[in-house]
């Protein structure tokens, strides 16, 4: 079910044949209402695809009535006519609404640097209006998938201080940044609280600040990335944003565990967990250079306890700590202790697919986490083997 | 000859044991004056090993007679006991030369968090001072090997405005960072110009910034790198700093070269020229996030001119330039103008080692150049099959 878990929305996938291997690729989710409130954060990337470039004006006054997306074509380094072809995309979805084009969000997704099949598209959008549905959810999630090998959806449900219950449902496409091309993160939400723009806006931010912003596979930053966030209010319930918040939030770490879960070529799913830092940005410093470190990652994927390896990266940051004060454990055995030679590597088992890294620093009280992956022959493969 | 092609030089390599493979893994160099100059540049990693503390304090007087290195163990993170197995090598050094242990610059290579085997090099550095000799240069180059498939050396010859010559040599070891274990990158240069310590050190600086600093193979910065300059003034050539400058900065490109021309598990040596730049700051940032990009490099690893991959690497930087003016060429076609699509890629010609990417930010006049290698299948496999 996931984005058509709450009420208020409908959704389809259909094939519009974008995609040689002919399965779904063009998405589309409506917002019935009766609120139309909306929020998206979008790739900090300064070299942002045509569909982002349109999709921040859009959602700027916090209103969007409908998400259309494809797989098969990122759109990004495309020039004035990629824009146009956006454009294009957003006007014909509207018509077929009877909306406005300037409250249509469009994602795109696949290869940069080539321009869409507008004839394609245009056609598919026409079929997947004729598709919408109130339990179009996992046909949705499905057209969105690029090199994914499942389809990632998450439901939460809560209810206000009245009682009265809510739902927040996701979906999400992409393999961290991994997938070929960079065919990258996109991610729609959806709820039926009634949730004004703004504060839809704040817990948005803060709980993709704490979820997929900590999901870094490869390091590699995407023209695409797009998280939106559609509210009906056709639950009637009215959540304070702490309970909101949680519930967001909840969502957004289940779809990011489930990105790097499916990153390719992944054959472990590593967690490292900075704790006892000064600040939440040092530990969130620590643990992503230790996440992007391309040594740590082969040795994980060898089932190398290499400490040294993390000290190497820990030691690249600005963050508050003394050498001879780190603490390294992997899947709780503490082999670098003080800074130095700790309990016998061997002890460490790296055999399941769950990796835990916890670096002590010694230096506070604050901690986070960073969820990333190995890197192994197949991502060399997968990101190497055929133009993507 | 290398290290000892400068005049008032001796130099010898041995095999102390370190190596389970039995190959020479104990150099020595010797300085015999008449000047004993010396500068040093030293990792900036803040989890630095012991021999780095150790050689950081010798030089600060800008004076050093000999350097020991050993492969086959870093030193690095072994705690105070790994402090005072420096300190024993450099006073054994300093015993069988006769001089200083405050003027021993140590250096060691391989495994982090291990103690090295002490009687073994303790009864090396006997076998190495009665190996000294005026021709023992590629002894030592060897003996600093560790992955490296080959020993690197350079010289240089120049003369001073008196027409005097003077000779500088170096050797070098490491693959880039690509090395298991992060056995790391040491240099040891030689002059016989006669040049005093402020000046070596200013022109040390300003060669290692523009050659090793540039030389970026994987993105990890080691424990131990060291690259230190000794002067014994035996020419009597008394070059000016722009004459000396330019030969050091020669050698250390070429030692530079070869690293990346050796690093591990590289089928591309990839130069990436950024120009046209507001600042070479801006230039050098814009190079090092391409050369760090790990989806740009298994592109180049499957040959495949994935321009798009560029431009996303270059949105994550803070440099000048607007995204729809960014333009890109690899080994001379340029498939991307003005931030879109430009000649046809299939034109571009990957199959050399050799890569060149240029990046016009069309924001200015600087420009900097990042050598890299691509990610291979034979990366992932000699950093993770074995610990190392």
């Amino acid at each position: 079910m996931s984005i058509t878990a709450p009420r208020g929305f409908r959704a389809a996938g259909v094939t519009a044949g974008l995609k040689t291997s002919g399965n779904p690729d063009l998405a589309l989710v409506v917002n019935d209402g009766p609120a139309k409130a909306a929020a998206a954060v979008f790739t900090s990337n300064r070299v942002a695809a045509a569909p982002v470039h349109w999709s921040r004006e859009v959602v700027k006054d916090g209103r969007a009535d409908a998400v259309i997306l494809n797989s098969g074509g990122a759109n990004a380094c495309t020039g004035p006519q990629g824009f146009q072809n956006t454009h294009s995309t957003a006007e014909k979805t509207a018509a077929a609404l009877g909306v406005s084009a300037t409250d249509v969000v469009v994602c795109s997704t696949g290869l940069i640097g080539e321009q869409l099949p507008m004839d394609k598209i245009l056609a598919g959008i026409g079929a997947a209006t004729a598709a919408l549905s109130a339990d179009g959810g996992s046909d949705a999630a499905t057209a969105i998938m690029t090199t994914d090998s499942v389809s990632k959806q998450a439901v939460f449900t809560g209810a206000d201080a009245a009682g009265k219950e809510f739902t927040i449902g996701g979906m999400a496409k992409g393999a961290g940044m991994l997938a070929p091309g960079l065919a990258t993160m996109l991610v729609v939400l959806t709820t039926d609280a009634d949730v004004q723009p703004e504060m839809l806006d704040v817990v948005l931010r803060d709980a993709t600040r704490v979820t997929f912003d900590r999901a870094d596979s490869d390091g590699c930053m995407s023209t695409n990335d797009t998280v939106v966030l559609l509210a009906s209010a056709a639950s009637g319930a009215v959540p304070s944003a702490v309970e909101f918040g949680r519930g967001l939030t909840q969502v957004c770490a289940e779809l990011a565990r489930k990105l790097i879960g499916d990153a390719e070529g992944a054959s472990h799913d590593i967690a490292i967990r900075t704790f006892n830092a000064a600040s939440e940005r040092d530990a969130e410093v620590v643990s992503r250079a230790v996440a992007r470190s391309n040594l740590f990652k082969t040795a994980i994927f060898g089932k190398d306890p290499n400490w040294g390896r993390v000290l190497s990266a820990v030691g690249t940051t600005d963050a508050v700590f003394e050498p001879d004060q780190l603490n390294v454990s992997m899947n709780g055995i503490q082999i670098c202790r003080n800074g130095s030679i700790g309990d016998d590597r061997n002890l460490v088992d790296l055999e399941p697919r769950e990796v835990l890294v916890e670096i002590d620093l010694q230096a506070g009280e604050a901690e986070a986490t960073i969820l990333t992956n190995d890197l192994t022959h197949d991502y060399v493969h997968e990101n190497s083997a055929y133009s993507s």
